[in-house]
Order: C-alpha cells, then structure tokens, then sequence
C-alpha cells in the first residue's frame, strides 16, 4: 500500500495535463466516449467509427477536416477572450445614418429576460400550440403593435428584414392582380436597399421595376400592378399621401407603404390613407442594430388580402374544452402546404425579436411611445433650428419626423468632421446630407453636432438654449388622431416587476431546451451554448449601424473573413455570402447565383429545375420565385431519388435544365449511395447542383456538398450551427458556392460586399437581404461554435448525431416501424418511424401521439413531413444517452397506450391520446369522466413525479380558428392581462 | 378642428421633454401618481403627501435630502454608461496572490443561469420549503459536497466568509468547553486576516487568542479550548496533521483546520486527520473573486456538534404525503428562536453562491474536478521545477498543492517586475514570495513568470518543455484516497444540457419575484432592477483580487468614496465602513464600535446592553457575541417602547450602560412618537444608541438614523438598497457612524481600510470580515439603484412604502384586526395582521393562512414574528396597486375560509387551509377523499385560471425532519437524479 502511494507521489505531469481544461466539445457532444461504445454496440458495430463507415458512403467520404485557425478549437475562457479582442476592434460611433436603422435603448429587463434568457430564445416554432401559449400571446401582441399602429386590420407575426417585406409586398400586388399588370413602381423616396432586394426579386416574377421620383409616376400604360412609397421618406420627408393612393387606386394600382412604427405614434397611419400593404421594420422598438439584424419586419394589409399575406400568422381559437386558445392560422397558405403555390417561401422568421418589439410597446405602452417619439422629432427639430441659425448650410424646407435633410457644399468634408467627433451621418450625395434622431440621441449629441456644422466657429447657442422656440414641424393634416395599443396588456406593465412577472408567466407556458430534448425532423435543435450566446448582446456587437463605415467594424469584418473560410472548409467551396437571413432565403439567392451565372454564359433559356417529391416546401417555393419551371421527381420505395427518373428528366430537360435541387442527407435520413452520380447527371445535362444544407449536420467533417458535387448549398446557422430557433427565428441562410459561381454572389447598394473569399471578378446577382451581411449580430454565435469545437469536435458532432439516431432508430424499431434505411441498414442523423398502420388498426394519427408526448414532458418530432402519417425524429449530439431513453421509454409506452386501443382495452373514442395533452385545469376538475385515470393522463412516466412540465391548454382547434380567424388582441379573448390587473 | 389641429402642429418643444427618456424611478416604484392618490384617498387623505406627514412623527422628520452627486438620477442607459467608466478604471491583472481567493472559470451556463436569472437571485430565504424545493435540492448538494470533501459528516448551507466562519469554529470550540477553557491558539500559518477576525471576534467571549508558530504550540496551561491551523498553509505548505490532532485530543483541545476544497480533491481530508470543524471557502468552485466577495463559506462538523452548528442547515423531511420533501431543520439553534442564547448571531448567508458552488461541482463532478486539481498543482510543480532551474532565488523545499514559497533578496522588486507584467504576487515579507496558482493559470502564464523571475535574462526553457520531468510533490500520506462525490448528481449534469435542464428544473420549483409580490415584514422584498444587476458579472469587477494593489482598483475605488457619501446623506451619519458581509455582522460591527469608543474612554465597564423584546433575534445574539450584558425592556400595548421602564432600565445601569439596540419604524410597524426623547435618555445616562437599519425603507429621505439622535446603524443593503436577497444571501450590512465613533470602524491587516469618508485619526476595534470592503462585487447593485433614483426617487420610494402598507392595511382591517399603529392611526412601511383569534374559533394558525397562500400563488409574509400568532406584511414601493389587491383578495378570500371553518360549513381539521398547500400530485390523484372540491384546493382565485405557480410537495413535516436527520444527499432520498438518468 505504501509501495502504491510511493508511485502515486512520483506520478509525473505531462503537458497535456496542464492545457486549460474548460473545453468545449465535451459539453456540447453529450454521449461520453463509453456510452458511445455502448450505443454502438446495441446497434450492431464494435465502434462509432465502424458505425459511421458503414453509414456515410465511401465515395463521398472525405479523409478528415483541416481548419487554418482554430483547428484545435478553443476552450470557453479563451473564446471570450478571443470575442472580446475582436470587439474592442469594433469602434461604437453614434450613428445619426437612420435609413431603416436607429440605437434603441433596449430595456434592461427585456434584454435579460428574452434575449439572454434560453427560456425564450431555444424555444421552437410554436407548431405543438399548447405548450407555446406564452410566445403565441406575445406574437399576437407584436401583430396588434403592427395593426393598431399602421391602421390596417391584418398582420403577420414578422418578416425577415424590412426590404423583403417590400420585396413580399411586391409578389403580393402581383398576386392580387393574378400576374396580369407586369409593372411595379416603386418611389425614389424608398431606402436603396428596400429599392435594390425588390428590382432582384422582381427578376424571378418577371416584374418590371420602375423607379421614379414621387412627381413623375405615371400608370398610365395600365401594366402597373403596385407602387411602393416610403413614409416618411428615406431623406426624412413627411408626405401627405391621401390624393397619392387615391390616383393609384382609381388606376388599379395597389399602394404599399413602407413605414416606421415610432413616426406613426405620431403620424396619420397609412391604413386612413387607404394603403393595401404596409411594411417595415420593428428594430426601433427596442432591438439592437446589431450592424444589421436580426431584426422583425412587419407586413399589413387589409382582410381582403389576409389569404394572400406571406409568413407565420398566430390566431385566437378554442381549446378541448372551449377556452380560448391561440396558434399559428391559416398555415394552408404557407410553402410547407402549398409549395411553389405558396404566397411565399419564408419558413424561418424573426420570432424572438417581434417578441422584443412587442415587449417595448407592452413596457412603454401608447403614452410612453409618443413620449419617445416626440422626444425624437423635437430633437430633430431643435437641430434643424439651429442650423437654420448657424447658417452654414441649407436646411431642406420639408416637414420630416427624425431626419433632417441639409444641402451643403461638401458632403463629404462635413461627415469627416463628424466621424471625427465619432459620430456618422448620412451622405446622400456630394451636395446632401441626413441627419437622423432616436430614442438614444441626447441634447449634449445635438450641441456636438452644431460644432461639426459650425465648422469650427464657436456655436452662439445649445440645444436646451433653442429647444423653447422650436415648433412641431408635422404638417396639421398628419397629425395621428387615431388611437392606438389601447388593450390593456399595453397599459398594465409599465413597471420592472409587472414587465418581470408578464415575461415570465408567458415563459412558464413556453417548453423550450430547458426542460427536454426538442428532436424536430430538419430542424437540427441542439445545443445553443452560453458562451456562444454572450457576444450577441455586448455592446460593441449589438450597437453597429450596417452603413457605418466599414473601418469602424474591423472586429466583424476580421470575423466575416474567418468564418468564410471556416465555411468553405467545412462545406468543400470557394466563396460564401452572409447575406441571406434564413435558409429559405438562402435556397432563393443560390438558385438567383445560378440562374445569373446561366444568363452570363448566354444560357437565358435555362429554366428548369428539378426537385424531388421529398422536397422540402421551401425548395418549390424558392424555385417558383426565381420564375423558375419544377419539374418535379419522385422516390423510390426506400426512400432514394428515383435515378433513373431524375435521369430521364434531366435529359428530357437537357437544353433548359437549370438546376437541380437536392438535400443530403435526403430528407428520408438517408445517405443515397447514388448522390455523386446524381450530381453527374446533373451537370451531363448542363444543370447546377443546388444543395439544401438543412442536413449539414449529418456531413460536417465526414463528406462535404463540395466534396459530393453541389455547386451552391445554403446553411441553415440556425440549425447546424447553433443559433438558436428563438421560438421561430432568427436564423441566417449564408450560401456557399463553387468558384464558377462566386462571382454572382450578391452584393449591396450602400455597403458593397460579395463572395468571402472574394473572388477575382464580381458580377453580382443583386441583393438579397437589407443588411450587407445579413443578420451580422448573431453570426458570432456559429463563429464560436465552430471556433471552440474545432476540426475534430465539429466532426464528432456529427458522428454522435448519427450514432443517437441509429441508437434511437434500434430501440423504437420493435415498437414501431422505422421507414428508409440506407444500404447497411442505418440511418443518417433522423429517421422516420410510421404511424401510418395506427390509423386503421386504432384510429391514431401522428397527431394524437405528438399531443401525448406532451403529457410525457416532450415536444413531438416533426410530423407528418416529407412522409403523411409518421414522424421524424433528429436528436442531434447534444442529447445525452439518458435524454435519448427517457424520449425512446415514452414513445415505447405510448405504443403500449395504442396497444390497449388495438385490443379493445381502451376505448377507440376516448382514450389517453386522443384527450391529450392534460392540463391542469382538466386533471383537477372536480368532474371526471374520462375512461382512464387522472393519474394515467398526468403522469405516464416516473420521472414526471419529481418534475413535470404542464401543458396550458387542451387540444387546441385549428379549424375553429381558421373558421373564425382573429389575428388581434380583443379585450375579451385575452383575459391574462384583465385577471392581472383586476 | 382644423384650428385644432393647427395649435397642435404649432406646439412648442420644451427642454424637459428633450432630456433622455429612459428614466429610472417611475419603473421601481409601481404605483403611478394617480393610482398614489387613489390609494391615500382610499386611506383618509387626499395626497400621499398629507398621509406621510400625518405618519412619521414632524419631531424626527427632515425637509428633504439633497446629494452631492446624483442627485436628480441617472436614466438606465446614463446609469450603464458610467459604470462602464468606473469598470475601465478597474485594472483585471493576473493574480497569484492566493490567501483564500482565487480566479476560477465560472461555467457560461451557471452564471447566466444562476447569476444573472432574477428566477434565482429573487428568491427569499426557503422558508417556505413547499415553494422552494429547487433551492432547497441545490443547497443540500453544498451541504454534501462540503462533508465528501473534508470528510466530515455534518455541514451547514453557507456561512459569510472563510474568516468569519473560522471565528464560529472558535466560539464552537468555546461552546464545546461550556466557555471553561479560555485560550484559542491559532497557529500561524493561517492566513493574516482570519487570524485578525478570530481576535477581534474572541474579544466579545473573552477568549484569549495566543498565535503560534505550529512547531511551539502548546497545551499545558489547561486552559486551552480550540486550535486552529490551516491545510494547505497560507503559505503554501502542505502538512500531515495525524500527529498534531492526535496531541490536541490528547489535551483535550479541538482541533479547527481551515482548508480548501479544490486541494481535498488530491489531499487526505481533514476529517481523515480526525479534525472536528472545517472550515474554509467555496469560492473557487465557480464564484467570481469580485474584489472580495460575495462567497459561500462552509462549516463542517462531526455529528457530536451538530446542535453547537451555526447557521441554515438544509435537511430531508417528508411531506403530507409521507413522499420525501427537504427543509431548513434544527431552526431551534438558531437567533430566531435562541436569540442571545443562539449558537451565532448569523441570519442572511451566502445561499445563491453556495449555489453556484455547488453547481460547480455538479457540472465538473468527482473526476472533473480532479483534472482541475491536478492541472493546477502541477502548474505549480511546474513553476517550482523551472525556478530552481533558473536559480535566481531559493524555492522553499516543503510540499504545497498550488502555492509555491520563494525565499529571495527583494521581495519588493520581484513584485513590482511582475506588476509591471500585469501579473500580481503576494509579498509575504521582504524576502519572501508566494505564487499562487489557479484554475484559469495557463502555460504561458508560467512562461511570463518565469520571464520575471529571470531577471531580465533569456530563460532557457518553457514550462511546456519543463512539464514532463515535474513530478508531484504531495506526500505519499497525504493523499486522498477516499472516494467524494458518488452520489449521480454529481455524476450526470457534465454536460451543458444536462446542467441546463437541471438547472431549469429546480428553479422551477421555487416562487420567486418573478411570479409575484414577496411581502415579508422587516425584510423588504423590493424590485432588483436588472441595471442594478448587471455590472456585477462584468469582468472588471468580477475578476479583481481583494488584495490587489488598490490603484489596480480604482474603479472600485471611487464607487466606495461616492457610496459611502451617499449612505451618510441618507442615514445623517458622518463615515461608513463597507466591511460587514450581513445585517447581523453590521449590527456585531457597530456594538464593537462602540464597546471600543467606551475602551477608548477608559470605561471598560459599560457592557449593559438594553434590548426591546420586540427586538430581532441577530440584535440580542449580537449583543451576546460583544459579551455584552442584555436587560430586555418590553413594549407597551400600542407596541411602543415602554419609556418608562427603558428609563429606568438605563438609570439603574447608568453606570455600566453600553447600548440601546432600537429598530426605527418599530419592528411593529409603527413610528414611535418617543424615538427622540429614548435616544436622550440613553445618551444621558452614558451609552450609545445603536439602531437596526433593517427598516430603512421607512426613513430615507423622510428622516435619518443620525437626524434621529442614533449614533450608529447599520443598513441592510439586501433589503432598503435593492441586493437580491438570492434564496438567503448575500447581502451586506455596512455601518454608519456619527462623527465620535469613526476612529473606530473597522480596518483590515491585509488592506488598511477604515470609514469612508475618513476620520482625522483611525483607532480601528478589529476585523470584521475576510475581505477590506466586504462583498465588494454587490455594491454596485446599491450604488446604481441610489444614482439612478436621486434623492426625489428615494423620497418618493419610502413615501409609496408607507402608501402601499396603509392601503393594504385598510383594505385588510375589516377581515383582519391590524395590530399596532401610529398616534394618527396610520402605519409605517409594514404592518402586522392578528391571526391568534383564529386557534380558538377555528383552530387556525398563521402556518395555515401561509400555507394556504401558495395556493393563491404567493409567499406568505413574516410569520409570527415579531408577535408569535400574527403575519408582518411589508409590500415595498415597488409593487403595483394591482399586486397589491391582489394579495388583499387572497387574503380576504382566506378570511372566507376561515369563516366557513367557524360557522361549521367546513370541517375543522380537515379543510382548504390545513390541507394547503396542494401540489398537482395530490390534486391529480385518482382518489380524492377530501371535503372540499379539488377545483377549491387548487383554484380559489380567478387570476390562477390563467397562470398558476404550482408548490411541488404537500406540507413538509418539520418535527419529522428534526428527529430523523439527514442533512446530505442520500441515493434512497432523492429521487430526482436517479429519475432524470434513468
Ligand atoms: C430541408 C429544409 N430545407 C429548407 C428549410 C427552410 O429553412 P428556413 O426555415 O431557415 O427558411 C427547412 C426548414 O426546416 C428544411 O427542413
Ligand atoms: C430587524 C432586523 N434586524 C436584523 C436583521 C438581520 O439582518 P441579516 O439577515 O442581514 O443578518 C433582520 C433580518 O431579517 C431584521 O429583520
Ligand atoms: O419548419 C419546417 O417547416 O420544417
């Protein structure tokens, strides 16, 4: 014993030993090395590795992943430090640029509690309603900010970013004229950027965009379908647009208005004009610039057009037992119903931040938003005051909200004085300059923007010293006399504590990552790690304006640069573009990259596009954008593309194929043997192989889409790498394409940018997105991801993910059967198991088991897509193999639940699963007339005794509520906010 | 209407409403102006005003408070902005100075999700166990990481600091002996400032403290109670105490060893050595250093001590069910109950940090931890190799874990090299060194020292290259071989999702300020904004050693001299020390301020200490620990203080009178007419008048301690100054003192500290806690609230106090008799309802009405206390007049309750309040053999329709749990792990 003490003692230290041992991987890859030997050995192999070779085909697997930096990967400390160096390079101006983007000063308490809170932001899409009520109730909030403050009935609960919410509008006038008037007219007093993402995607409807100054339209050739206006105008002006709609109107001419949500605390609301659609942007209300996004645009319209509004919109229904009850209406208009027939193909929208847009308005309330504003314009005003005193330049005599329009000299030389006294302005050209106020701007600000007009003449006043003078500048007529968020959610929590206690009922409600496993089929819901998650709201992130010059955002330029590279690393291409704000948007701007490298070649004819049946809705929908002609193929019976049928496609097609559009691993969980094949076919018959990355989980340092033979390929950052879902985004679609197609990456018309790498020449498809770099604020929640997991944590990640599903697949496939394997009889990282039987042997839908799961303390997995009547199961590397259990013991008990219905146990009506999931409320009723216990509905399982998480509501009704949609707070369908302030 | 809209366009812009917007009071204090006259209406008067002169007595009442600096208050974004200034003043140098603290890696998931969740750090102390189960589970986890690891049986759940709670172990020791034995050696390798806090907290019990080398210790007067020696050393060493405890046992002597958990992962546990109390601190595991706090200290001892234990203890019981249920046991111990008889004074401790701690652990487990350990000693090993290497100075040759002893020629100029790397050591003497090493020491930061030690010359290794020749230096004896930590929670949450969902789990259980108002009497449960709270967890003040060189403080430093300015605004004193950790170490502090003033004075004989019976249980266990003598006077049958018999109690010990303790408002609830003249007749018969700042919230900006005539108070800055109370603790009790008393504040062997600002000359009585200005890290918290409110905010705070208690008091008078009130009938900032009617006519106690509360969704106010049969209800400025009819509703429909239960409609043992609380298990089970409905039981009010917190037990059985202790994690006992990794 001595003896083994003595060598204990002279134990001798390595250097590996004493590395930093706060590392990553293992806390985000949750099964440990030995429960990893043990999963593979219940599925049949000695070994992950074996496991994984007889999985991932040989011909596409690559030898390993080598990453130029991070390679290691980071530990937790180092990576803070590492985000820190890269934020003192990022230099926070005061930004009086506006056009679409102003400081906020976001409230403390709705920072920590949604944005920094995973209660909120690793919720899923509120698809499963009645564990969701909380972010229901606040989307439906968001829609009732929009409504009551543009003046028109309908919303929707976000869009990506305010130019493709005009972009959307645009498709929408098209619609509503049935594609019959094939010209657009969009004012010159819109933002550049609104202007630029419209005349691109205007492209794939074959819409002819005009621009033309406000004076100058002209409908008169009877081809004209909508006319986008701005208001105030993106150079500040203040219009009265009542005789404006009525001439559009009375040519048949739709108006769209795009607006800003503060001004119209104040101003006449577009609705009393008679716009048809109003857009814009909700980032003022209290969400960081964040040098770009995320940010929650907005879209709304009149009732007349609600079927025809793109995007995610919550409504109020009935629960099971008649009480009100909210989820997302109308779901028959979007692309995973409709497809390319879709009134768009948005997915992933901005959840989170219309979440915290709502929240302002619910903080600040309707007095406190009209202080805010007038706060704003009586700066502005105070401004404009004191230029006209200072004389040096030429203040424009048009009545404006926050941004005040100054012809000058120079331009330039005033906005480098002004950068000098960090601040940045807006050049309009050589001879204008703007001027925008917001809710941070101070009358100190204004004093220091006197000295920069005075040019360096002692200024004979301050801003306190004229505020007394200064008059209202909005013309009499604009005046907003409507009123406006007069329900009482918007009138009760103006208090820290009230706010602090609303956000957290609502949270209560919510199941998020917090309490359980969320294995959403394509939805890749992992692990959103704290460190990855603490960049996003420092202050030299989130404070950027995306015009301020690039020189002030070294710290996100030199993070741009990386993570391209660290992307072209891991996806096998040569240049990626940040833009696109979520995969959907991705798969549009990669197919608008090849369709502008076909019109480059002269190849204008090439139109087709092939898609699988498998397909996921967005792919269709994003092709029917590009105005492209789907030609659509099916499976074979287990599960692969039909090769011979995409074959004969393809040549059939030949002389017009533009492309086709392929996810990998399929959407079946499997890796097709015949996918380089498939490729080859592909180009034999001149198309472009576009890459769905939705499953780049399952490749991840194992094979690559460059490797495989894709051309471009989107990821989505929100699934792969870490962003969290946020109840329904942000997301970020970055795409990556081959060397050929870099160069028409899109670009941006304020801030110019492309292909990272860039490549030689650019020729730019267009833009896509409003920010140059997408939604730039929550890229550095991938970059650590990436950079702490380093080459081999990444590629483990991977391996661990398809060793839980074939784990998962091995436990359920004697309970239930488990559709499409690949050749070696395992899955990919998600699987299929099928439901279908159930429907005749117990009259059970995939429904009906997803609502039970609930009761169990679980979200369902995916249902019924790509297969009607199954489920699809992902349950990604960060679910530990005890997590794994508990959700394979439930649904194993569930089928014993089915079981009792197929022996007549149970009755066929009236069982566990059709009467879930069990709130409280029903449990506890003093009448019980269920044929099953109470104790059964609520606690199937033994770990529900020391923990549950329940349900609000019963079964929610989707008919009812589409029957009778309401899409606003009514006084009497809410009744949270009246028992709270009883 | 168009004139009048022309007068609104042509609106005049005022200065005011140009300044920010994001002001600060108006979301503390809740009630808004117009609700603040409704309410005083409701109580009599026709403004707030009127009613707050009516209330506090116009003798004692000041014309208005005015501050230096922050006067009007700063707005939220103001607020951040100049935090941020103070923090870049803050200097985050590398500390090696060791002494007790250490940089630690705080896991990114504890600190978001503990740290910076108001779901945890609002939390009330768990008295309440049914709603508090969360905390309760994660303070037992402490308890056993604290026994695994020293290797003794029985823990308590926190204590204040390392010193602190080495001063406890010696009053154990004292308390062991019957107080027979009066010397307490301390041997000198403790470190200087627990050394410092054990002789002046030995003074009060009349111990005598002898420090000697260890090698001298002796034993042979008799008259020796306790030694304590410290594992590893100050200095580093590392010895076997077999031999020493064996000889301290022989002569009867107990044996205390101050440790360190992270070295008893390697080193043979005290326990092991036959130790019998450990103590030390939990700091490194996972909690900020902040400057000096706040941290979990911990206390173990064997099973013989268990009652002698100071502090909570958190112990198993079991619920109405007979199911397994955990709460605070052997209250009886405590100064609640025990008041000068108690076993410490100790009320408030370190719970959310004892959290964090344990957490660690939970995250690291047995073997992460160890990794830890063994990296960190062998970075020493490393350094200690590579010195003797480079031969410039002379490594002591004794064992040490991770602290390194030089001998050297200039302690000094070594130092100042290594500042100059930014890199602090510790300066033992002029020619002796330590170098500390910690969790977040790199290899390059062995590189840098080595750099340093070299003297300017190239050093002609690395310590990579070193690495492999180190061999461990611990003693073959010394090392552990006991296994710690077996229990599966500390063996399942290694992952972040795991820890997350852990994490979530148990903060689900427990009802915090984030469901509802929180109205414990005397203990002012207000809002804790969250821009109070969040510089505490940025780095520049979270990462800075107490004993770094305070120029590396400056930041901090300036905060100190601005708060201490403030405090004496507010309280009318004339210096504050920051140094008390608690309200009950403040109240210790400033009696032994005054005991030194009398010293001073030559009156060594003034020990009277006069006492109220309504006093609080830390004011007599305080007095105890000064060894003072108690005469306790009793109050009149309005509550007041009898003036008479005070008198005569002082003029009876006029000569040997110490101190009045006096709480103002009265613990009753009431401005007491007479607190001027009370003060008078102390001051004439030759003592001090010390006041319990516990009610502070009732004086600020309305009157003053010193205004009054007390001469010195504490505050509790956890109650009147916004620091979340964290589940019980941390909190701080700095003292103000008038002008004679500030010689005597207390200062610090490490760091001179003294008052702020600083008297002529310094007499200073001792040390009172381990760090210069105690919890430095939380003082921003007080400092942001004090700036952002201005003195109106504050005044406007206690004034809405006052309010909100008086208008509670009104709607509750017909239902409840209201014990006690002013001369005008009205309330302070608290008042108390009589349940004692109640035991007769329906056999109620207030245990029931509190019980049944958590039905209702709240926390039950103070019960029985300071009026046994009574509830102390105390709602803040910062609940809304909508919480507030709240909780009124909830008590008047208990009042209904109750009357069913008298007029015989319900049973009186078995009705909704004995049956409270009901958790979903016992109102979802099958059988439901109750009288009341379980609709009844479970939703008595409409508001729990749409949002309810549900309790997780059936009412914990106390008696059980005290008679059957079990006061660590047994695998039989919870379940929940086991459950989870099923
Ligand atoms: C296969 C596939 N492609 C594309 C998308 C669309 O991505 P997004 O929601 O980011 O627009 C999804 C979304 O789930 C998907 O599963
Ligand atoms: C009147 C009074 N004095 C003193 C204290 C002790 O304060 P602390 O818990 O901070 O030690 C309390 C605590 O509730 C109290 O109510
Ligand atoms: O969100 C999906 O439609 O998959």
């Amino acid at each position: 014993r001595s003896g083994l003490s003595k060598t204990q003692q002279i134990r001798l230290i390595s250097v590996e030993s004493l590395k930093p041992s706060d590392t990553f991987a293992r806390r985000h890859n949750s099964a440990t090395p030995e429960e990893q030997t043990k999963m593979s050995e219940s599925v049949g192999f000695d070994s992950i590795d074996s496991l994984i070779d007889a999985t991932v085909p040989k011909s596409i697997r690559i030898e390993s992943m080598k990453f130029s930096k991070f390679d290691e990967g980071l530990t937790e400390s180092q990576m803070i430090d590492h985000m820190k160096m890269l934020a003192s390079k990022n230099k926070v101006f005061k930004s009086f640029i506006g056009m679409g983007y102003y400081n906020t000063s976001v409230p403390a308490v709705i920072l920590r509690n949604i944005m920094e809170n995973p209660g909120w932001y690793t919720q899923y899409t509120p698809y499963q309603a009645e564990i969701s009520q909380g972010r229901l109730e606040s989307l439906l909030n968001y829609q009732t900010v929009i409504t009551d403050l543009t003046g028109l009935p309908m919303s929707n609960a976000s869009l990506l970013d305010e130019g493709t919410a005009a972009a959307e509008a645009m498709a929408m006038c098209n619609n509503i004229l049935k594609g019959k008037k094939k010209t657009f007219i969009i004012a010159s007093n819109c933002h550049p950027q609104t202007i630029d993402i419209c005349k691109t995607r205007a492209d794939g409807f074959d819409l002819k965009v005009v621009t033309s100054d406000l004076k100058d339209i002209d409908y008169s050739s009877g081809d004209v379908c909508g006319v986008l206006v701005q208001y105030p105008g993106t150079e500040g002006e203040v219009l009265d647009y009542g005789e404006f709609v009525k001439k559009a109107h009375a040519s048949g001419v739709k108006v769209v208005m795009a607006t800003d949500l503060l001004a119209l605390t104040m101003l006449k609301p577009p609705g009393e004009f008679g716009a048809d659609i109003v857009v814009g942007s909700a980032q003022r209300f209290g969400v960081p610039m964040g040098y770009g996004g995320p940010h929650a645009a907005f879209l709304a319209t009149s009732q007349d057009y609600k079927r025809m509004m793109p995007g995610r919109i919550i409504g109020v229904s009935v629960d099971s037992s008649g009480k009100p009850a909210l989820r997302m209406a109308m779901q028959t208009r979007e692309q995973h119903i409709r497809r390319d027939k879709a009134t768009s193909n948005i997915c992933t929208a901005q959840a989170l931040l219309a979440n915290m847009a709502a929240m302002y308005a619910v903080y600040h309330g309707p007095e406190g938003l009209k202080v805010i504003a007038q706060r704003v314009h009586g700066l502005a005003g105070t401004f404009a005051h004191g230029l006209k005193k200072l004389g040096t330049v030429d203040v424009q005599g048009v009545p404006f909200f926050d941004t005040v329009k100054i012809k000058c000299a120079d331009a330039h030389a005033i906005a480098d004085a002004a950068t000098k006294s960090g601040m940045n302005l807006r050049i309009v050209d050589s001879n204008n300059i703007t001027v925008a106020f917001d809710e941070t701007t101070t009358l100190d600000d204004v004093d220091e923007l006197f000295k920069v007009f005075s040019g360096g003449k002692p200024v004979p006043f301050t801003a306190a010293s004229l505020a007394p003078e200064v008059q209202n500048a909005i013309p009499a007529g604009l005046v907003r006399k409507s009123p406006y968020l007069t329900h009482p959610i918007f009138n009760s929590y103006h208090t820290e504590h009230e706010l602090l206690r609303y956000l957290h009922r609502l949270q209560a409600k919510d199941l998020s990552l917090c309490h359980s496993m969320i294995p959403l089929g394509s939805c890749t819901m992992k692990l959103n790690a704290t460190v990855e998650m603490m960049p996003v709201t420092w202050p030299e992130f989130a404070n950027l304006h995306p015009f301020a010059p690039t020189e002030q955002a070294a710290g996100y330029q030199e993070m741009f640069d990386d993570l391209g590279d660290l992307l072209c690393t891991i996806t096998g291409f040569d240049s990626f573009s940040l833009q696109p704000n979520a995969g959907a948007a991705g798969e549009y701007a990669g197919l608008m990259v090849i369709r502008a490298y076909h019109m480059a070649r002269g190849d204008h004819h090439r139109n087709v596009c092939i898609i699988p049946v498998s397909a996921h809705g967005t792919n269709p929908a994003s092709a029917a954008m590009c105005g492209m002609k789907i030609v659509t193929i099916g499976t074979d019976a287990k599960g692969n593309i039909n090769i011979a049928e995409l074959k004969k496609a393809a040549e059939a097609n030949k002389d017009n194929l533009s492309a086709l559009m392929v996810t990998y691993p399929s959407t079946h969980g499997v890796y097709e043997e015949g996918i380089d094949e498939i490729c080859k076919i592909i180009h034999d018959n001149g198309g472009q192989v576009y890459m769905d990355g939705a499953n780049m989980n399952a490749q991840v340092g194992l094979t690559s889409p460059g490797y495989i033979g894709a051309d471009v390929c989107h990821l989505n950052l929100h699934k792969t790498f870490c962003i969290p879902h946020g109840g329904g985004g942000p997301g970020m679609g970055p795409i990556g394409v081959k060397k050929h197609l870099a160069p028409y990456l899109p670009s941006h018309p304020v801030v110019s940018t492309g292909g990272l790498p860039a490549p030689e020449k650019a020729e730019p498809m267009g833009t896509i997105a409003a920010a140059p770099w997408g939604s730039a604020l929550i890229l550095p929640i991938s970059y650590t991801y990436i950079a702490m997991m380093g080459s081999k944590g990444l590629t483990d990640a991977s391996k661990i993910a398809i060793l839980s599903a074939n784990y998962m697949a091995k436990r359920l496939e004697n309970h239930y059967p488990v559709l499409f394997r690949g050749v070696n009889g395992t899955v990919a990282h998600e699987f299929i198991i099928d439901l279908r039987g159930f429907k005749n042997t117990a009259g059970i839908e995939p429904e009906d088991v997803a609502k039970r799961l609930i009761d169990y303390g679980f979200h369902g997995p995916t249902m019924s897509w790509p297969v009607p009547g199954t489920l699809m199961i992902e349950p990604t590397e960060s679910e530990s193999k005890a997590e794994l259990d508990r959700f394979c013991d439930a649904l194993i008990s569930i089928r014993e639940e089915i079981a009792q219905i197929e022996s007549g146990k149970a009755d066929a009506h009236n069982n566990v699963l059709k009467g879930a999931p069990h709130p409280p409320s029903v449990l506890m009723a003093d009448s019980w007339t269920k044929p099953y216990s109470r104790d059964t509905a609520a606690f199937p399982a033994s770990w529900l005794r020391s923990s549950k998480f329940w349900p609000t509501t019963g079964r929610v009704d989707n008919v009812y509520g589409d029957r009778n949609l309401v899409c606003t707070l009514q006084p009497e369908v809410v009744e949270e906010a009246a028992a709270a302030t009883a």
